[in-house]
C-alpha cells in the first residue's frame, strides 16, 4: 500500500503494534473513536484531530453494550466501505474495526462504573448505557493508545464521563471536546438522522430553536429555571410525534440540576420524533 | 543523584514523564505494585520483574479503597525509609509512592467492576475489595505504563482478577505471576506477619499445613472435595484463636467451586490467627 492509502486495522494485536512503532516514530497520534456511518460533524472531529496530532486514528465500532435491550444496536446504520473513503478523504491514517467477538470474548466480565454523572440526562433512561461507553472506550483507548482523542460536545454527558474517567484512572490522554456541527436548518449532526421522515423535519427542528430560545431568553435576563423548561417543553410538544425523554438545565461539570441560573449552566434535552431519539443541548451562558 | 541511587517519585504526572522517557530510550518497564513494608516475597517480585525488564519501577500505596470499613488501613504497617533502601540493593529503578488525595481527589468516582471472579473466595466476605483493587491497579498502570507487571500467587484471587481486567480492558501488559515465598517453617510471606504473637505461630502455621496434607491426600487418591475440606479445617480449628472464614477447592481460572478433584484444583483458605487475617493457596494437582 502507498503512503497515502488509508490502513484498515481489524485485530487488537494489530491496532497495538501498528500504535507502537508510531509512537517510535515519535509521532503523537490523535484518535476519534465512533460508531460509523459517518457524517460531517465527524469529518470535523477528524480535522481537529489532525491539528492535534501527526497520525489520526478512527474506529469504526458499533458497540453492543451501549445499547440497551429495546434500543437501535441491530437496526444502527452501518456502511464501511463509504466510511474509509470519507476518512481517507481527511487524512485520516488508520481505521480501527475490532470485531464483537473478539472485544467481547466469553467470559468477558469487566466494566467501568462512574457513581454521579450517569445519575443525569441520558443516564436515567440508559440504564447501563454510560459503563458500556466508558467500558468501550477504555479498551479503545488501550488498543489505539493516543495522545489526544476528540469527542463531539453534542454527546455532551459522554464527554464528560469520558474527562471524568481519564482523570480518575489517570491515563495520560488529552480529551479535546469539539462543538456540535449542524445541518443548515440547525439539526445538530447525527447517524441516526437518517431515520428521520422528511415530514417529521420541523418537529427535529423544535429541539434546536427550544436552545436558542432558552439562551435568548436568558440573555433577557430570564433566570427562572422552570420557566425555561417549560417554554422549551410547549416549542416542542406542538409538534406532533414529539415525546419529551428530558430536558434539564444542569450544572456543565457535575450536571447536577440547576434551580436558577446564576453562573454557567447547560441546558441539554432529549426528544423522540416517532421512533427517532434525537439529543441536543447548549451552554446558556457565555 | 548518580546512576545507582534509586529515584524516588511522588507525583502522576512525574511518574508518567519518568516512563515516557525510559519508554523512549526503548527501556523495557516491569512493574511490581505494592503496599509496601516489603519482605522476602516482594523482593523475590523484584528479581522476577528485573528477569523480564530493564527498569523496575517499585510502587509503595496503601490504597485505602480496597480496605473495608472494619479492616486495618490505619494501622497496615508503614516504613518507606526501609523500603526504598530493600528495593535500591535489588536494584530497582524508581519507587512510586502517590499521595491518597492524589489518587482520589475529590469528586473521584469511577471504579473498575468484575462481574463474575469477586464472587468467590476473599470477595464474599470482603465486598468491594476486588473493585478497589482492580482500580488502583489500573490507575498505577496508567501512571507506570509498564511492558510487564509482577503479582505473587499468595494473592491468588488477585492474581486472576488483574489477568481478567488486562485482558478485558486491551492492556498490552504481560502479568507475570511468582510463586508464594515461604518463611523457614512453611508460613507465607506477608506483611501481616508483623501483627502475629510468637504464641500465635502454630496456629498460623497450620493453613500451610494443612495445603500440604490436602494435596498429600489427592496424591494418594481423595478426590471427594468436602473430606479434603472437612480434614483441613480439623487441622486448622486444632489451633487456639483460630476461626476459619473459608475454606475452598476451585477451578483455578474462574474459581468455581469444585465438588471432585477430577484436574487442575486450587485449593485456598483464609483464617482468623486471633485478630490477623492470613490467607494461603495452593494447586492440588500438577
Amino acid at each position: 500500500m502507498g503512503g497515502d492509502t488509508i490502513k484498515v486495522v481489524h485485530t487488537i494485536r494489530d491496532m497495538q503494534s501498528h500504535s507502537r512503532r508510531l509512537r517510535q516514530d515519535g509521532q503523537r497520534i490523535g484518535f476519534v473513536p465512533t460508531m460509523g456511518y459517518l457524517h460531517e460533524g465527524h469529518l470535523a472531529l477528524m480535522r481537529l484531530a489532525q491539528a492535534h496530532a501527526d497520525a489520526v486514528v478512527v474506529s469504526i465500532f458499533v458497540n453492543p453494550t451501549q445499547f440497551g435491550p429495546n434500543e437501535d444496536f441491530a437496526a444502527y446504520p452501518r456502511d464501511l466501505d463509504r466510511d474509509c473513503r470519507l476518512a481517507e478523504k481527511e487524512g485520516v491514517a488508520v481505521v480501527f474495526t475490532p470485531e464483537a467477538e473478539a472485544f467481547y470474548p466469553p467470559n468477558y466480565q469487566t466494566y467501568i462504573n462512574l457513581e454521579a454523572l450517569p445519575r443525569h440526562l441520558c443516564g436515567v433512561s440508559r440504564p447501563g448505557h454510560f459503563s458500556g461507553v466508558a467500558t468501550v472506550v477504555a479498551k479503545l483507548f488501550h488498543c489505539v493508545t493516543p495522545h489526544a482523542a476528540v469527542f463531539g460536545q453534542k454527546d455532551y454527558q459522554q464527554l464528560a464521563v469520558i474527562r471524568q474517567m481519564v482523570a480518575d484512572l489517570n491515563m495520560d490522554i488529552e480529551i479535546i471536546g469539539a462543538p456540535t456541527v449542524r445541518e443548515p436548518d440547525g439539526l445538530a449532526m447525527s447517524s441516526r438522522n437518517a431515520y428521520l421522515q422528511p415530514e417529521q423535519r420541523p418537529a427535529a427542528l423544535s429541539l434546536h430553536r427550544s436552545l436558542i430560545q432558552a439562551k435568548q431568553a436568558v440573555a433577557a435576563g430570564t433566570r427562572n429555571v422552570s420557566t425555561l423548561i417549560t417554554a422549551a417543553r410547549v416549542e416542542i410538544l406542538a409538534h406532533p410525534q414529539t415525546e419529551v425523554d428530558y430536558i434539564e438545565i444542569c450544572n456543565p461539570v457535575t450536571l447536577d440540576s440547576l434551580e436558577t441560573v446564576t453562573g454557567p449552566a447547560l441546558m441539554a434535552l432529549a426528544v423522540k420524533v416517532g421512533q427517532t431519539r434525537l439529543i441536543d443541548n447548549m451552554l446558556l451562558t457565555d
